[in-house]
């Protein structure tokens, strides 16, 4: 494709010639004659000098020097990821139907174009949708129901009784419907094990990264709503609710029964603990522990997580400790001093400071 | 099933009709007509008053509003756990004896009333005992042994001479019996392998999360004893014991050769570094770091862990300390004065006070 | 082997009689007759009197009681990973060729002497050299590739395009390849996913542990270097590059277009933001969060992570805090009382202090 054709296709401002022939794309310092690139982080600007690329994307306003010719457009990043499509050749899906070594139950339902891969097991009273894709080795649990134009990718697990909508995907080694840690205990320490009888319940266009665990309720459901984003090796608890469009990167852990406002975002590896309620866009810094409920809106963070400008200044006093402790012996010394002072010049007052 | 026979077989004071039909169980938001709930948590209570179900397990004393019909108990959580119990239907398992698209080597020995799912390898010098559950998909490595009435949900896999006792369930996904993290370095940096030529040895009635790793010993064994419970995602490194009933709650990782006593609590994302005793009965709170031994029945907490006493009022003293830092400031500047006022009254022992 | 033997082998100086048959080997408080045991820990000395081995490989100076005979040597530690592996035998390989139960794609080219397992399945595209074993229930994507001698273990996935270099290792669970966590944002805070069609290249004589998760770039590569070690429950985003011989320790977080210097090392449970530079031979303490650059050689620790003697520092004075509250409060008596007694004597420069 000429890059005078890309540039059409973008929608972006062409510096330098259009008749390059470009057949790739690659990343500033690794991108070679015949690809193209892009500059959307300012820190990699300087890279633009020496690039090899045949063209590079860029901001409207860029101008650090640059050998390839350049593409101007308002946001490089979103138009690349445009560039990179056009170049993408998605490697073959499974075939259309049953593959042959999969083990279908007999009352399954299929929609129309469900591809299963080898290897699957699919127990009875499953029902799958229209489009939708199980890759091989998939393992999907008695009357678990999956939308259309789903994915699963392969070595995914779903016990009994889960339900996925449409358009969701979830990646390699992901298990959906494990039951929840609940357990009564004794007066001798030993514990028995609570039945985990619910569910989860997974929305539409939702997609949960590869060995993540969603453990099923202990009754009711585990919910996941609609275009939530999980990230991998995330914990999700049983009867956690987690609502629209919220997102969880990776390593987080959140403890049973607490809710996830829409749009709340849990940076990575940060821990939650039970029962708790994180407000709608509320934003839980990386690795805070939240022990607390978290109002809509607000951003915490630190370990217990507190609103961020609070856990700043904390930080920032701690961080002026040593010296402060310094001064702070300094002044002992001072006041000693000035007791004795005090004390040396004989007045009566001064018996009040030998308490 | 009546809701006053429903009474009858969790021996509870019914306050109600006794006739009302009762079809199944669900959280006192969800519950509706035919239903029944339950409020263990007082912090819940305010919803009594609004849920739709026809009846509600609650405490003996309980006293606030509930249009539905209530179930007076000790403990409603219990109760609760037995009524859901009553309504659940578990789904079905894997047939009796080894499903045909599963790759048993000839030598294995398989109990009574085995069932061995679609797609399961086992290797050879297996021995599986009566009663036990192997999900399909599962990989049993090469003289590994199960005991009775066990259960291996889909996807586990054992690696070569791993040992479960009887009553134990083991999650999908998880993997026991992988090599441990051991090199030999060189000075260049460069790593050696050393063999993990040990093994792993699970008791009785253990539970195991999905997705947890259990890494087999360099030499000897990784313990883990009987009734000991793991959540998901948990990390145990080459030669940790983890003493009888003991409790690993999600993502805790214990580095390799450190030792968990009987009944101890280890919550959720804590970590331990290796070769460390952690005492009977002690408790290691979330995301704790232990990095020094820990005495039986003590509670620790924090990074590093330290006594839970200990560790609150270091953090009460630093949440004050932007505000202390504020008044120290203050203190500076009048022992300044007062030291000029002292200095201004012409002493000499003010003298003193220029060092 | 008789015992004069396995001293023999690996060089040590006998103390005791070489006689002994000796035919396993064992920890020191597990060791019976007819075991070889090993103490290099001091810690674990005091064990050495009561153990019931046939022999003890010590260091050379030791001169603790044991009733053992005594091999001393220069490093136990090494020595005894010699001696392990003289009495180890490995469980057997899968057959050499493919499994009839696997489900290989008629393009795939496979090497002299491959294993491939029973139920892998193995995409269209794909190579994989001499000597590699595949073992059983891998999933091996469109196009990757795997060089000589390495090794997959069960239940191993990874999706297109990846490769693999030669001797390295991949444990249970892990996926390879997975989509990167890439999303555009629209005002209303729903995410639309960015393509990630990059690829994961993996070095030669790497070891990657169980249920480790490494994403796909979003275009180019993420990388892991010649004799990378990383440990289970691992999580690498897309687009990070790690250098030869770095050290990865289990349930590390490293965020996307983070580079990690050659022999660097990241202790358990550390976190790493994105897009940042951690420099060669530098070292992440535990559960460390790295949130700015790392320079080469430097020890950080700590949340957010700083060289390790600042964090030392900072923490000992948090340590010391609550007391210095106390004595803090008792100095601003002290200078209250200061302030009245001089305000007493009448002079006055004690107006001053009423401000």
């Amino acid at each position: 494709m000429k890059l005078s054709e890309v540039a059409e296709r973008i929608g972006g401002e062409l510096k330098g010639s259009g008749e390059e022939e470009i057949c790739g794309v690659a990343g500033i310092q690794e991108a070679t004659v015949g690809e193209i690139s892009f500059l959307a982080n300012p820190r990699y600007a300087p890279q633009a000098a020496e690039t090899k690329a045949s063209a590079v994307i860029v901001t409207e306003d860029f101008d650090k020097p640059c050998p390839a010719a350049l593409l101007r457009v308002k946001n490089p990043d979103a138009a690349f990821a445009k560039v990179a499509a056009l170049f993408y050749t998605p490697p073959p899906l499974p075939e259309l139907g049953v593959h042959p070594t999969a083990v279908v139950a007999g009352d399954v339902k299929l929609g129309k174009e469900v591809r299963i891969g080898a290897q699957c097991v699919i127990e009875a009273g499953v029902r799958i949708d229209d489009g939708t894709i199980i890759s091989p080795q998939c393992y999907i649990g008695y009357q678990s129901r999956i939308g259309k134009n789903s994915r699963l990718y392969p070595q995914v697990s779903l016990r009994e009784s889960v339900t996925i909508g449409d358009r969701t995907i979830i990646h390699n080694g992901t298990v959906l419907g494990s039951d929840g840690f609940g357990y009564s205990v004794n007066s001798k320490g030993v514990r028995t094990k609570i039945p985990q009888i619910g569910t989860v319940v997974i929305g539409d266009d939702v997609e949960i990264g590869a060995n993540v665990t969603v453990d099923r309720a202990r009754f009711g459901r585990t919910v996941i709503g609609n275009g939530v984003k999980i990230d991998n090796l995330v914990q999700i608890a049983h009867n956690v609710e987690i609502g629209d469009h919220a997102v969880i990167v990776a390593q987080v852990g959140i403890s049973g029964s607490t809710t996830i406002g829409s749009r709340a975002i849990l940076a990575g590896q940060a821990g939650l603990a039970g029962h708790l309620t994180v407000g709608e866009g509320a934003i839980v810094g990386p690795r805070s522990a939240v022990i607390k409920d978290v109002p809509d809106g607000v951003y915490v963070m630190g370990t217990p997580a507190m609103p961020v400008a609070k856990m700043k200044r904390t930080h920032a006093s701690l961080m002026l400790l040593p010296r402060l402790k310094g001064r702070f012996t300094e002044l002992e010394q001072k006041v000693k001093k000035l007791e004795s002072a005090l004390a040396g010049s004989g007045k009566k007052s001064t018996d009040n400071f030998e308490s």
